[in-house]
Formats: C-alpha cells, sequence, structure tokens
C-alpha cells in the first residue's frame, strides 16, 4: 500500500493546539501587519475589536507550521514502519480563508483538517492532488478561522 | 468629501516591491514553514521547485506589510490635508489566494492592488466593505502571488 492509499476521503486529523503570546503577536504585527490592534493593548481596547488581537496572517502562519509539523511525524511514522519516504510537493493555493473571529492575546487555537477530495494529477504522473477544509477553534469552542486548501502528495 | 468617496472602483495602488533574500527566506520557514525547499540550498535543488523559494504564507506576510505601509501613507497624507483620520476596519477573509510561481531566493516582488468593489454596509452604519484584487508579478513579469480580499472601511 501506498503513502497515497492510507490517506482517505473525510478522515479529520488533528494539527495541535497554539497560544498566541502578547509578545508574539506584537512581533508578528511588528514585522508583517503593523497595525495598532495588533502592537499596542490600548490602541487595540480602543479599536473595534476591544483588545489585543494576533494578525489573520500570523494565524495562518501558526497553522501552517502545525500543518508541517503533524505532516512531517506522520512521515516519519509511515518511514519507521519500513516504507519509503512519501512525496510531499507544492500547493497551488487556498481559497475561502477566513477570520471568523479574533484572536486575542493568551487565546489558544486548536486546528484540525479535514480531507475532502483526493484525485491523481492526469498532467503530472506518480502524482496525486490532495483537497482539504482546516479549522481553528479557540478555547470556547469559537470557530477563528477557516479555508480550503489543496496541495500535490506522491501516489506510488 | 469623504476618504470613503475618494475610492475609485478600477483604480489600482502600487503597494511596493521585496526581494526575498535567502536568510529572510530560512528565517520565516524556520518559524512557520519548515519543509526542505524552504530551508537549505540543497535540499531545494533536489525538489520539485529546483532552488531555494520561499514560503507562500511569507510572500502572503510580506505583501500585508506593503499593504498597510502603503494604507498608512496615503491615510497621512489625507490627514496633512486637513481632514479627519480614515477609520480602517478588519478584513473578513480572502479567497483564491494563489501561489502560481514559486519564489526564490533573489527575486524581487512588485505587488499592486484594484479595488473591484465598494458598497456601503446595511448592518454597520458609517462602515463600508472595500473588495480588491492583489498581485504581485516577479522581476521577469511573472505573475507569482495573487488573491482577492475584501476589509471595512469607514464611510464618512
Amino acid at each position: 500500500m501506498s503513502y497515497w492509499e492510507t490517506i482517505t476521503v473525510g478522515e479529520t486529523i488533528e494539527l495541535g493546539s497554539h497560544t498566541f503570546e502578547a509578545e508574539a503577536i506584537k512581533r508578528f504585527a511588528a514585522k508583517y501587519d503593523p497595525q495598532g490592534f495588533h502592537l499596542d493593548e490600548e490602541t487595540a481596547k480602543a479599536s473595534m475589536f476591544g483588545g489585543l488581537c494576533a494578525s489573520g496572517w500570523h494565524t495562518a502562519a501558526v497553522c501552517m507550521r502545525l500543518n508541517v509539523d503533524t505532516r512531517a511525524a506522520h512521515a516519519r511514522e509511515w518511514i519507521a514502519a519500513g516504507n519509503p519516504a512519501p512525496k510531499m510537493g507544492p500547493s497551488p493555493g487556498v481559497t475561502n480563508l477566513r477570520w471568523l473571529k479574533p484572536v486575542y492575546a493568551g487565546d489558544t487555537v486548536t486546528f484540525r483538517q479535514t480531507v475532502t477530495a483526493k484525485r491523481k494529477s492526469a498532467s503530472r504522473p506518480g502524482w496525486g492532488v490532495l483537497e482539504f477544509t482546516t479549522l481553528g477553534v479557540n478555547q470556547n469552542g469559537e470557530p477563528v478561522f477557516s479555508f480550503d486548501g489543496a496541495a500535490f502528495s506522491g501516489t506510488d
């Protein structure tokens, strides 16, 4: 059985949780999204958000990190069981990326991914495309982040 | 005239350019997207990409930084001309985010944004929603990154 064959449409994978600390929110924002509500508690309190919250791109980047770590751990298990290394390809993009609620300083977001489709590529032999939806939920069970993605994966 | 009224559907704003240096690509990847083709020249050479390239989320984050800087500069000009500070709101999300070609180490990407729609919010008096498409083009004129976005903006 190939790694590709072990992937089941409908399966949900837990990617893990991350707590967004105020200092990390400000560090990311200073570099990539320097708006007051991501940089300073007092400015944030007076803003539409009512409190310091993470850049939406920070949430996306953290989700990617947990995704890469989870996939790498799965690949290590697969290899440890005596199988060849699975081939992971690039992503052509994502769609419907939504910041559903602010991620405030101190919030813990748990990310999970559900495979929604898989198909072999007609143009690239040995490769297929996985489609999946990713959801981030905060410590109160509220969805805060979601997107639909796709990635190339080896099929042999 | 309000700041909202100065925004014209169809107008294109230059957000600026950024050169993706190898060290910055690796630093971002080590934190948020630790895959070999973003971390190490030799691994990247042997990969599907053929060379070290930036995480797609790095490209998105850099685009956001240029976007925030450009909007802030426009707001400063507007205020300097004796107008009240424009109100900038959150973004509900983006769609059709595409990594069209790899952004390799040393590539310079120029980002621009075109306003595609604006409408006043029915549910939030004093606010409207701007829709726009964002494009990143490399030094060879090749589109490498694009997405469609939306953001709340004050209308008064």
